[in-house]
């Protein structure tokens, strides 16, 4: 299978989209833009989706479910948040479907059934929910809410990539209300740095903590936090996003709370989102030219033991130890897959678990039986060893840790060392084109040279980041002057 | 609180409404028939997810996620589902809003964003999910396909009620493929089956397994199985349906698979659903004049612990036993919650769980600080007693069983002597308008006499028992011979 998968040197491109479809995580539907999570895809989902939910209620947030739909009156209150969306809405104008008279069999839009006010399918759901939180809100002892929902939301896009960027997509969208700006500053960036500590000890994926130039922002908000990841060819992904929105939102529905001191006051928030963009993230991380890399932590089938065999009876034995080693196994916690079908030859399994990222797959033959081994190969180094039985249930459990840290150590260290330093404009477009990576340079602050440079060179800011030293200097560009560094990428 | 509560006997349906929206369930959003789900009443939906989707993994099926839209040329392939759904879609025809040119700040669709074809908004995902399953079904080695999905639909309402009938509602739909009638038939059975023990063991809901006359049947459906319940009003409820398709999708999408026996055939379906409506029968099994009442086993608390305090010291004392009580019990796995906010006195805590329905109330003051005792309040039976500190650990456990027998059992017996046998149409109007709950009558089995006792008397057949014993008779309004009783009632 591994064998059939475009290589990520000839085409990192075509090699994502194959792999996508290959290890059965997702694919186009007929819905222009819009896709299938196949189940394997959906599992590994469902493992984020755990461990994000157990982070947010860890953190005294509540989930709630909110309309999918948002009336355009609602839409446009907040000026800045519906001009961002506005060239990406699904609109829904009609509540009815009727038979086409000329067409026997055929369906038509019910011209009578025109709804009177436009509905947008929610690219995103402040609006709804502050129309809501407007009639929650009437004290400081109704404050914070700390809300969490998980739903699909529809951007018009028009170029698509499987998990990347869809039209409709999975994600999680916290909106939270306070009583001050400081509370509601702290809470994005507890989002914020919660994304991160996810992205790196579940996804084994490094991120660097930054927040958005106004360019980039999201619309609507007055600061966007954010984590940005690296991919392996070089290009940054944005795996998530915090925002703090002042009181913008507020003051477009009119959200105001009597405070302790008896004033009345415009409430402050935040939203933030993590979507199954995260999948793209993961798989651009860890994977190679034999297909999906899973870290143990988000993987469905963590260890997988394939029987190798000739005669039925040889098969019973087999199944005799690899039943006890996987009960071993499963009463650890880990997810063991047995595959005894014989509908498939083994190496076809070999290369099928390969393919979707199975961290370690155990081989047991008559041989094995015979010297009380099994053949443990380790999907992320792609090494083989033999190993005692009796010893599985101790060194599994402590492999599927080390491979974790080593995913991470290993995408840290491409990560790290490609972040450059540049100092004049040559060596930004030089580095750029040869290397890749974030470039850590100065930048004058002004959305202009922002948009020149992208203009010029694709790249964008990524963030400024939260550790990056205060350094004076001069911007890459434009020679003015600057007092720190900022990251640069080209981006998905 | 709960005297706010317009009584059961007053307006049943006022009580309801009213409920939903004082227990912090649910309330009416801005958008037409679409609600809000609010965090408590979602905290309930994320139980019976949970428990629903353990028991979907434990039969063999996987999740998977299909797209919310549906062109219309997928829509209209099966013809009946088609019908069936058609005048409650809701629309998407265009995928862009731009500037007003005539008012400033507003938004108007964009006529240039015109979609060449309509996209339906899901009601039902049989077509979008047999266009895919048509490219993944070649052999008899793809099949079965056990997939479920959950996710949001919509189908346009016109008059809607909280969790009952909304324009949006959640909901799962699993969607199966076999190759053989037999094996499809025996999946709709057991996922029947499985809503049934769903229903009894964590909703304490009795319901009834049989199957829906033609009439009632699911539009593009062979056969549809239903698990049926009663509301305390005497109306049913239907809580569940698992639907045979035979093979009216795969003929509609052309799905053929290669038999073993080198032959192609087409492929046989299932699809099988339960929506938040259960959240309604939840609310109508179990509730009183109070409140709501909840079985233990999806209460999001299931104990509550309330201080009753004068003096801070006296807090801080109590505080200490309170939170011993709590770590022991939630060693068990218990989810215990300890109210010690200073902003609210004890009775309105006390009114608002009650409301609110938790399972267990305790309530520890000064005196049994002395005493060494607890006072504990059983929701359901609105019983208190004093009990010593040192047996809560054992009692607890014990009672939130007993509690959650206690209410299946109610309902049961509730349930039961609202089954009544009539043999001629006066007895059935009569005991329809006196009694209420299901009639059991003889029925000549066509729909034209279905459809006049409809029109008669607004009840309808809510199924043919699986377990209904064969009988002679004739039919309660023709008088013609009939071989089964079969169940009527009015409906939600």
């Amino acid at each position: 299978m591994g064998k059939n998968l475009t290589s990520r040197e000839q085409d990192y491109s075509k090699w994502y989209n194959e792999l996508v479809v290959k290890a059965d995580l997702a694919e186009n539907s007929s819905v222009r833009g819009c896709m299938v999570i196949k189940p394997y895809g959906y599992a590994i989902w469902e493992k984020m989706q755990a461990q994000l939910d157990k982070m947010f209620k860890e953190t005294g947030h509540q989930n709630a479910y909110f309309p999918l739909f948002v009336p355009k009156s609602l839409f446009e209150a907040e000026e800045k948040n519906a001009e961002g969306f506005a060239k990406e809405c699904a609109v829904v104008t009609h509540y009815r479907l009727k038979n086409d008279p000329d067409n026997k069999g055929k369906l038509i839009t019910d011209p009578e059934a025109k709804l009177e006010e436009e509905l947008v399918v929610r690219p995103t759901s402040e609006a709804v929910i502050w129309n809501t939180y407007k009639n929650w809100i009437q004290s400081y002892r109704d404050l914070p809410i700390l809300i969490n929902q998980w739903a699909n939301v529809v951007r018009w896009e028009m170029r698509t990539r499987l998990f990347l960027r869809t039209s409709e997509f999975l994600w999680q969208e916290g909106h939270t209300a306070h009583a001050t700006k400081q509370e509601a500053l702290t809470e994005t960036e507890q989002m914020n740095t919660i994304y991160a500590e996810f992205a790196e000890n579940f996804m084994a994926t490094p991120v660097i903590k930054g927040s958005k130039t106004e360019n980039e922002r999201f619309a609507g908000a007055v600061e966007t936090y954010c984590i940005e990841a690296l991919m392996q060819d070089g290009k940054a992904l944005q795996a998530g996003t915090s925002h703090f929105l002042g009181q913008n939102f507020a003051k477009a529905f009119d959200v105001k709370f009597a405070t302790k001191e008896g004033g009345l006051e415009h409430v402050w928030a935040t939203s933030w989102g993590v979507s199954t963009r995260l999948m793209g993230a993961l798989i651009m991380t860890h994977s190679d030219d034999n297909g999906l890399v899973l870290p143990p932590k988000l993987a469905p089938i963590q260890v997988v033991i394939v029987p190798i065999y000739r005669k039925e009876e040889q098969l019973d034995q087999i199944s005799e130890v690899a039943n006890k080693l996987a009960a071993d196994l499963r009463s650890q916690g880990i997810s063991v897959k047995y595959d005894n079908r014989d509908t498939h030859k083994p190496g076809w399994k070999f290369a099928q678990y390969e393919l979707q990222g199975v961290p370690i797959r155990l081989a047991i033959g008559p041989k094995d039986l015979e010297k009380g081994t099994v053949e443990l190969a380790r999907r992320d180094a792609l090494t083989k060893e033999f190993v005692e039985q009796d010893s599985i249930s101790t060194k599994v459990p402590k492999l599927l840790e080390e491979i974790q840290t080593a995913l991470f150590e290993k995408a840290k260290k491409f990560r790290d060392e490609h972040i450059t330093e540049v100092d004049n404009f040559d060596d930004f477009k030089k580095v750029l084109k040869t290397k890749g990576g974030f470039i850590s340079a100065h930048w004058d602050g002004t959305s202009e040279t922002e948009n020149k440079i992208k203009s010029l060179t694709k790249a964008t800011i990524r963030c400024v980041p939260f550790e990056g030293k205060e350094e004076e200097g001069v911007c890459v560009l434009t020679g003015k002057p600057s007092v720190r560094r900022v990251l640069f990428a080209k981006a998905y």
